[in-house]
């Protein structure tokens, strides 16, 4: 197996259904990851670690998800040159603007590259974009998966144009 | 000069006249204190060695002032086992809003003792509170002074009622 | 029994479920606690009169639970000179936004040392850091409980490196 | 001096600027009311004592004001059988949605009727309305007073019409 | 049947499940009240004459319920000069956030008493405060009331007290 | 069939569902509509050469809805001089605002029609009121429309006046 | 001089230096128009027969501003089946969001065509959008409005590259 | 001069002030940028060539600012394949958090690599980080600039211990 390129940490195993998106896009574009989990809080020397040999183990680029007070993007974003991306988790109470708002507005000097609450499916694409700008085959695979993206969505409106809206709600869609 | 019992830290200094507030509270109730600048992001290690070291220094409660993605209280609660008080600090585009979010929406495990916005004052008099459980005389001296504020309502109130409001808006009040 | 240290406070028995926590986290900690309601809207009195004897029934750190317009906190601190710890209930329409917005916002001379919204685990565990100034014994169970915690998310983690995260969600995972 | 019917309270005297806009409303309206300052958090019992001897003392409506973790108009609900208007006072950093919804969320068995952030005016204004449901005197003022709002816009209305908005901007209006 | 002293008017039959509740308070002080459903928006001139006429048709009290961009409560307050009481009805986006700041954001002028969010019992008991300001028994009820709901908190926190909170939760509560 | 002259167009077909609603009000109105996907975001030239020949091709109103980060109606009006009326469709973690924001917020020179979040239904009554400036029948409809939902809430008024809120409940209303 | 076409409606002459900007925009296109104040609240019989007799007067498009509870353009869009424009006023306590909500959350059947927070030269801009579904030359102005827009942006993209960000800042900008 | 590695656009030339530390950030890092005026809204072709040459032309990373309904940064990586980073620049009425939402909540398959509200500095010190995956002379200087901050703080925390925290207001603070 190839080194990882892409470490991806999460707060606590419960953001694992929402991070796991994450990995499955790097195996899109076949990018060696890794995966596992960093508390910023229950288990700071770690995180700290983490963070501090990340370069040296061959990553590139680090993956963060945390919900709430979402400290751990940030935090190895201090302790680290290499470009961190936050993922912030959607929480019960206030739905994920809390941990939004800890992890984008991080202070001049230590910036986190932060995606939409819940999409850890973009921090994957946007490691890929980073990686792209060294590596030319991760490039060209974005392009593909782009264009993908863009013929479904035609196909999908050629089927709409086609049959219709109310047959396609009841054809095409689940719920 | 006695050995600090309350630390009082902030990510910058520009944070420092709405954190001195805090200092100045514990001067009131006779607190011996510390007060430096500890930045979560900016000197992760020198945060490290701050909340590590400093149950054993002889402090008894932290309080920490941060704003935007406050992560310097959670941080240090992370790590030592004394009481924590974050203190948000208000931000230019969003108020506070964010410093608030990100230092009370702490997960299990990991509490900090969450004052006001801005409020430095009560972040001082809150580990005076906490000091009280132990310090029968630091508890004595918050009864006067909540005594000294019950006064001072009382006396403004007997003011405004003996010479009206109009009278008491031009006489008593600057702004 | 030994006498109570902590008074756990809720405005409503709906609060029950969440309030509990605090009670449970206390248990883990073997520190007294007693439980019970007080409304401040609905039973005023009975609210001045706990407020106002916690201390002298031996009471040191109370913790208050309420939701929505959430006064109860904000008025026991202001009788009292023990630590108040506010928990901020979730709400069905604004999700516990006006619950917390209106227990930390307080003014200066009246702190309550808020926790995150729902989270009665972190008013117990605050409780017991704060108990932890004055009582030895608690401050070495606190450490015992946060090296637990550190054990529990490496010993996660270990097993998501191992068997990756499809296994991991599939085994260890229930929702 | 004629018996006040309405009582205007506010946590302190910074409030005073906007809620002696509720005096001046009641002024004109011809009705007698007393104002002064009841804090919530600095005097209790003070609060208390008013809120309980309010209706003996001949008072028919209470208007309360106050800001942040605004407790003083809910409160003094819980402890009177009359009608309490709440004002909720604009805050630096929350601009009173805190104040707001301190007020407004109030629970089952406790209303407290809420008027817009600031709008001290309209408390008076409705307090006038409350006892204008007694009063047919007032009610008879209440509905001039409206009658001379509606002229007003009117002849606002016929000027700007005459005068095109350009020249209106220049000669009656300031900022 | 006496003639109705309050009227309860909604934009939405959907709003009925929560207005009705302000109907049982009224029936709980035997206040003679009307029901129906006046849509600001769908019936305008229905909403005109049904607020233009409600003083003579001997409405004391109006209560008003909508959600969403809620003009009814507003509206109806700018015709008539009865006190409005307005309830924000929770909504399905955004919770009735919409809805609250709809009604209580009011003019100068044109006061409408905003209770909580979905809160039509208060509504009812505020409607029945304002009554007791004219009709003494009224006010006897509110009294009896407030102090059997001290006395319900009283017997609830006796139960808990004896009982703990473990048993409590099996025995006395459902959800 | 006669040629479309209102387009309806959505960013994914989870949007079906919402943006089906302005279909129907169409056809309510007898207006000839087309309805299809077109995304800013995966088909960005999709939607450049839609917006661009929409005018030619005979369209003229554009509903287009989007969630999130929603950039559709408003990259379509920076092209089409045709009056583009945008949906906000709810999303699940920030429940629309996120929506409604990115689409109302329209800098000076490039307007949005924004409508209700989820609210396709008004997006096709707008269209039609604004196709009704043209097509006096189109307007005709409208009155009758209107007039139909007047009536349709006076019986309801007067169901529920005649049978009272509990039976209207348990006879009238499904949830 | 033409008869107007559009009606610029506001609630209260303090929002005229904004709703002006709708006035000048439609100068921009020579779209005769008339301006006017009318308040929901303070004159609501004049809000009445303004929009009833709207279309009889020739007016095809209505733009109304309001802030706060802003009700004027919604009670507009009930009564009239003009297509009907709203602008939000910002506020200085919720800075807008009230107005925004209070006018944008419409129910169904009663849309109002909102635009951004202040943003009135974007409802002249959509009036005219919406004439030119009807008037040819309109529509060919706003494709010149819109041309003249890109060449402004354009030339300012030229004057910054030639001249670099630091001389644009000092020779090209004021504030 | 070298050839540009940074694309830095805005969507007018009121956000030069604050992008333009985004060109001033890569100048500490000798990074080659560019910078222009790109509005999605008045010039969308000139924004789709724009994003669909900057790769061809050697541009590497694209640093895209925009307020309000922001919709520049998510177009351009809707259209390019390299890595796009959004700059929510602060607005008058809503203070950014529209610009914020409208960034940062990008559908699945189209990120943007989202900072801080205003934090351009960060935008281009996170350009520098990208940059430094491929560049290690970049990832040095990235380090040495970390470095740089944090003895910056560990300085005026020094003199902070040193001077005490009212001569260090008095001294080393201008505001």
């Amino acid at each position: 197996m190839k080194k990882a390129l892409v470490g991806i940490i999460m707060g606590s195993d419960s953001d694992l259904p929402v991070m796991n998106q994450a990995a499955e896009m790097l195996e899109t574009f076949e990018i060696p990851y890794e995966i596992t989990i960093v508390s910023a809080h229950r288990t700071p020397e770690r995180m700290f670690n983490y963070a501090r040999e990340a370069e040296a183990r061959g990553l590139e680029v680090i993956i963060a998800g945390a919900g709430g007070a979402a400290h751990l993007p940030g935090m190895v974003a201090s302790i680290t040159a290499l470009p961190v991306i936050g993922v912030p988790v959607k929480t019960s109470s206030l739905n994920g603007l809390d941990s939004l708002l800890s992890i984008v507005q991080m202070p001049a000097g230590v910036p986190v590259a932060t995606v939409a609450i819940n999409n850890a499916k973009n921090a994957g694409l946007l490691a890929a974009e980073i990686l792209g700008v060294k590596y030319p085959e991760i490039r060209q695979k974005i392009k593909e998966y782009k264009a993908s993206l863009r013929q479904m969505v035609e196909e999908k409106a050629k089927n709409l144009e086609e049959v219709g809206p109310d047959s396609y709600l009841k054809s095409f869609m689940k719920s």
